[in-house]
């Protein structure tokens, strides 16, 4: 089971640029989608923005629930990532699939899932970028660290299928957060 | 000498989410700080949307010239990477410090950053969320590529100067750009 993790620490998760997960639900459907373009904009309460494009079942839901989860799954799910975003939710039920575990979040209805080693429950804060570039902004409200998955090595995509993987780690003496 | 890129593929250099660095031209001085807060927003023109603190700055020069120039550094400059980023433009010379050689772009005052595998230079188009979360919204408006560097490894920041390095690489049949 997934344990809470500090709200504090949530940028450390998502400013390396891993690809993720979206989930949602709504009109008594979950769904997920494949995202790549996120990024912090503050620390705490985290805030996050994301491009989730118009032509998506999940722009929808997102824009009318106003809530979501961003799941970060590792390099393990690579194959079902890029399934996820080969496919749209109006043609299949992702989560029966792609074999995805759906979890109770404690704030929002979007499901977290089983499978990655963090969810964040996040909800709509700001949405005067969504006209013009799909962006929204989320409050990161909850987030879940699943302690068994020890070392996870997530992905980053480089275009048509081509991704990069986390590898080695490096550590500087640096003043920034 | 770097190479002109085409704008449509702009989006393979920052989608992964590498720590970049982000120079300015200002009142007769030029500087350079590091980010990692950043996201694509449109593939062509290519759109991208950064946070460059208040306080830093970098973002005084932003707002006043509405220009920048978004460097990509590999891995090999990353001690460098981090001292630029523990240090502010006020005190020092960054790039005299540094020994980072400035090239003139097309578009805009801000300097290339000879050493980094690719420039982007940049105008802001859209200042609405900069007041409340310092995010600029840049368009792309010329690339440059160093045909010399041929395999570059972009670093990813996990905070407090813990670097992820990108790893080994994998294909999968993706519909998504």
């Amino acid at each position: 089971m997934p344990k809470e993790f500090p709200l504090s620490k949530v940028y450390q998760l998502l400013e390396p640029g891993p690809v993720v997960l979206l989930t949602t639900a709504h009109k008594d459907a979950s769904n997920v989608m494949t995202m790549s373009w996120h990024t912090m904009l503050d620390f705490e309460p985290p805030l996050v923005a994301c491009v989730v494009s118009e032509g998506d079942m999940s722009f929808s839901a997102v824009r009318a629930t106003r809530q979501c989860v961003i799941a970060i799954p590792s390099v393990e799910l690579a194959e079902k990532i890029v399934k996820i975003g080969n496919c749209s939710g109006r043609e299949v039920d992702k989560f029966e699939t792609f074999g995805l575990t759906q979890l109770k979040g404690k704030h929002v209805a979007a499901p977290l899932i089983g499978e990655c080693f963090a969810n964040l429950e996040c909800k709509v804060v700001d949405t005067r970028l969504v006209n013009k570039y799909n962006l929204f902004v989320f409050q990161v409200v909850a987030a879940w660290r699943d302690p068994k998955q020890k070392d996870p090595k997530t992905i980053h995509h480089c275009g048509y299928g081509h991704f990069v993987v986390d590898g080695k780690k490096i550590v500087l003496e640096s003043r920034m957060p």
